[in-house]
């Protein structure tokens, strides 16, 4: 029995453009190698930073290209801790990554619970009355990792309203943006925000290839000096090398039609999931229905042990992530799984799906299929 | 006036394989795309782990491939100021980097000092004498940065056997030891101690480009599970894109020749140095003569401010690196100067050590020249 793997987040070899990066790579080097094949600018390449700021219509000095964009999120939270007590507001649920790089760091974390919708700015609200402002709030607005929630349009309106009245920080990590289906994307909040407040960041993982490892963030120009200071006392420069072949990549005009072949791929596993999530479970189990990204979330019946399940998934083939993991101090998503479609093929989805239901008897459909 | 950069610690354009790596690069994407362009393992492309794990007689669980050697070093460090209060020995001077992340990380720096045979072993042991043993002592024992000294042979064995006598961890930075112009390399402190309590770090960047940013440390065993712990609160995976092009450029036997090319051209430009400093500084002076890497050390008379030295050379084209920047605190080599003869070509060397002594009226060769 191959196993199907609703964990990993991470792109179908189909996505990759493999042919086009070895012929940027080679382009580029051989273009600029003296200068890709060097130290450079703690910042980034700068040619890639320029393409960077001139797609968001900011000055390329508030671009900071990082090792993937994580690198970029352990650099503000190295910042956010060099000040004292730092306190952050997350999502919940949220990636897990940056919640373990945040207690690494020594961060007290937040939570702020979501609903279909995203984030609730009731919530939010209660979180922000009173006590002292929080060093920032972390949020994923669209496809969200874990839950493929996006934060609807009038949320996102009454957020800016509230980031410009408690003065508050804000990360929007937004990867999956760009990885849209179908629908029509809401405004960024970096953009309501005019970028004052609010850093925007995203990352060429999910648009190119994860390998490369290029992330970026655009800053609020006060935070340029501050984060400077924590990039040198890093490293010297990021990978040039890389950095030089997406810039070769997209001004070849390969980025948006890249981006279009992944989003036909992607779309046709998000369906295959989407369907057989209807075929295979009953009433009392929910899910997202997100327009793009790479995540479906799964709310089993109450009092379901979704840790439980995963042993028996994975023995089965079928692992995925549980629920908890998404939640600071795992406070959270007893009943509930990440279920990543991006990996897998559609007839794998099907099988897995399908495997998967017959493992929850209680959750399956309680219609006799022939 | 064109500026010769005595600062710039980094290799000359001539000594980057331009094609050789462009021509990897494609290669290592077409053979294996889809590993070499998605996440992978935290401490990096497996091929490469190995092909290092057998140049080092070890196993490839103990590689650590890292975002450039430096990245390698942060994350030591976290790990030791993860354990509570942290105090590290460093060389008197050393390179400066190191210095800031450390005390970006808080951890208490304890500068032990050098002579011509490198570091002071005496002082060592005073410092290692009563209280608790360091938490690591900070050493590049060859062609070091900044100072080009090499610690001698004899040396090497009594350190190692302080380094077993007190149990003591050492981190052997040797980015810069394959590239020696002459004589015989001393035995690594790793191998004299087993690879127990020595971690080896080294690194692609002057031996193929620092542009690739790849860098590896050799753990002990007992640090492999401890440092892991840390990247995987950093990043998913270091960039696979460069390290797939290394692998490459290795496998296709283009690593000695290509090391013994650049052998050649620094060799040049060590000469030029040497020569020149000969002719155009008297006596008061001195200066390493190192048989490799990239670095000169010049002692200048006692009194002299290098930083209003530096001043002015800056403004006469001719910038090199203060001395008291590589010490602890910037408190020693008020008087020193590291100069670098790495990036700039022989007969640039040669006008710009004249340059400088004519800045340096009271040091300048006391015999008249035509």
């Amino acid at each position: 029995m191959t196993t199907i793997s609703f964990a990993r987040g991470v792109p179908a070899p189909e996505c990759l453009p493999v042919s086009e990066l070895a012929e940027a790579a080679r382009a580029a080097i051989e273009r600029d190698g003296h200068a890709a094949l060097s130290y450079g600018a703690a910042f980034g390449y700068p040619p890639l930073r320029e393409w960077i700021a001139e797609r968001h219509g900011v000055a390329p000095e508030r671009v900071l290209v990082t090792n993937g964009s994580l690198q970029g999120f352990v650099f503000l939270a190295q910042h956010l801790v060099a000040g004292g007590p730092a306190r952050v507001l997350v999502e919940a649920p949220t990636y897990d990554r940056p919640l373990k790089i945040l207690a690494a760091r020594g961060a007290e974390v937040t939570a702020v619970p979501m609903d279909d919708e995203g984030l609730d700015l009731d919530a939010l609200e209660r979180a922000l009355a009173g006590g002292q402002t929080p060093s920032l709030l972390y949020t994923i607005p669209t496809f969200q990792n874990p839950s493929g929630r996006t934060l609807s349009p009038a949320r996102r309106r009454r957020l800016a309203g509230l980031i410009r009245e408690h003065d508050l920080l804000v990360l929007e990590d937004d990867p999956y943006g760009l990885v849209r289906f179908e629908g029509t994307a809401p405004p960024l909040l970096f953009d309501l925000d005019g970028g004052e407040r609010v850093i925007y960041s995203s990352s060429f993982s999910k648009t190119i290839a994860p390998g490369v490892r290029v992330g970026y963030m655009i800053l609020p120009e006060r935070l340029v000096v501050p984060l400077e200071a924590v990039v040198v006392s890093t490293y010297i420069s990021p990978s040039f090398l890389a950095e030089a072949t997406v810039h070769e990549f997209v001004v070849r005009g390969l980025f948006e039609p890249n981006v279009e072949r992944v989003r036909g791929l992607l779309r046709a596993r998000r369906d295959a999931m989407l369907e057989s999530l209807e075929s295979s479970f009953g009433e009392g189990v929910e899910w997202s229905r997100p327009e793009g990204g790479y995540f479906v979330w799964l709310d089993l019946p109450p009092g379901t042990d979704a840790a439980a399940l995963l042993a028996k998934a994975t023995a089965a083939g079928v692992p995925f992530v549980k629920g908890s993991d998404f939640f600071p101090g795992g406070r959270g998503g007893e009943s509930s799984a990440r279920l990543a479609f991006s990996y897998v093929s559609p007839d794998e989805i099907r099988e897995g799906i399908a495997r998967l239901a017959g493992l929850v008897p209680e959750a399956a459909v309680s219609v006799a299929r022939p």
